[in-house]
């Protein structure tokens, strides 16, 4: 498998932990997604996604492309589903997958770079707009994961729940949102730390992932 | 089960969709999102879902609440798999997840009533905001949906990608988006119209729609 990826886009930072978790191999294709580059804009990588966005997976031997990291990782799951980012029971499952939408279809997409430059252009403070939807986004999921938090946000195993809280949470700190409100959060984003397929899909622990200037 | 639903909400729309496509029987709770009405605030709902946001969708004899729309649908997927939402194809499964995604994740988020509003009183044009990222997330629709369509747009069954398709293209007559450059989704929406399905969850079919006034 192929992943098309960059060290900080937060979708592309997901599929990276589910293919970590699943201990499975992939090659890692580097598509500069900042302002001064901007690969995504180029012919060939449009080729292979007109939407111009990651995650794209390469799967069957390069001939089919999946995107949106809610497919790929739904993908990833039913064809290797062990370990499981999926809980056994049905409405665990349920609510796990309903947390993970809170963060991909209910934060992410009203604070990513292209919205925001909109805002931008059209006279808003940005930062203000991304803080807002961020904080707002992040104090509904700290109330919804109430029902069923352990050790992660879905019980004491890691789900998928969980691949969508950490970038979050790593979009929020850049954005500088308060999170103290939101302990829950910040106790599951810690356990998370701890695994190794967590820490092997840090954006600082990719190739391309740019070092603080000395 | 009871869904907590409006019949203008495109994501409660599209579990109505599910739920007749499944024969599943379900009793129907209105929540009034209208702005003069706002009945999602009332501390009743609230305590039901805290987003205050539609869909929600109550199982196990009231024990357990679902929202977002994709957790709902998954759910109803695996405990009710027949007639299924999904093809049996991994790829053409994974496909048909994304394309719903492009609409979930992709467009929705961006043209609700709330962002909107928020737009709105920032001094931005709230029309001209749905109107660019739903055409823009439609072009991408268009473009991906050619790598599946038959009949509808993964195939010749109807899948999940067409329960988002549908609502979606609603939303953008709404806002007066020209749809005339999407003519694989345009044909995908009247087969989906044929449907007793897709024609028992439209908007003019729930006991709340307001008629037009004569």
């Amino acid at each position: 498998m192929i992943l098309y990826d960059y060290w900080r886009s937060s979708s592309a930072w997901r599929v990276r932990i589910a293919l970590h978790f699943k201990g499975l191999a992939f090659e890692r294709r580097v598509v500069n997604l900042s302002k001064e580059v901007g690969e995504q804009h180029a012919d060939a990588f449009a080729a292979l996604n007109p939407s111009r966005q990651l995650p794209v997976l390469v799967i069957d031997d390069g001939a089919h492309t999946i995107t949106q990291s809610m497919a790929i990782i739904a993908y990833l799951e039913e064809r290797f589903p062990t370990p499981p980012l999926l809980p056994a029971d049905p409405w665990l499952r349920a609510r796990a997958r309903q947390l993970a939408e809170m963060v991909n279809a209910g934060i992410q997409p009203l604070q990513n770079l292209s919205v925001l430059e909109r805002a931008q252009a059209g006279g808003l403070d940005a930062n203000e707009w991304a803080r807002h939807y961020i904080a707002r986004g992040l104090g509904e999921l700290e109330i919804a994961a109430q029902a069923t938090a352990g050790a992660f946000l879905v019980g004491d195993a890691p789900s998928i729940a969980d691949v969508y809280l950490v970038p979050q949470l790593y979009n929020g700190r850049r954005r500088s949102v308060d999170l103290a409100p939101y302990p829950t959060l910040l106790r599951v984003e810690a356990a998370c730390a701890a695994l190794p397929a967590f820490a092997a899909a840090h954006p600082d622990a990719q190739s391309d992932a740019e070092r603080p200037k000395t």
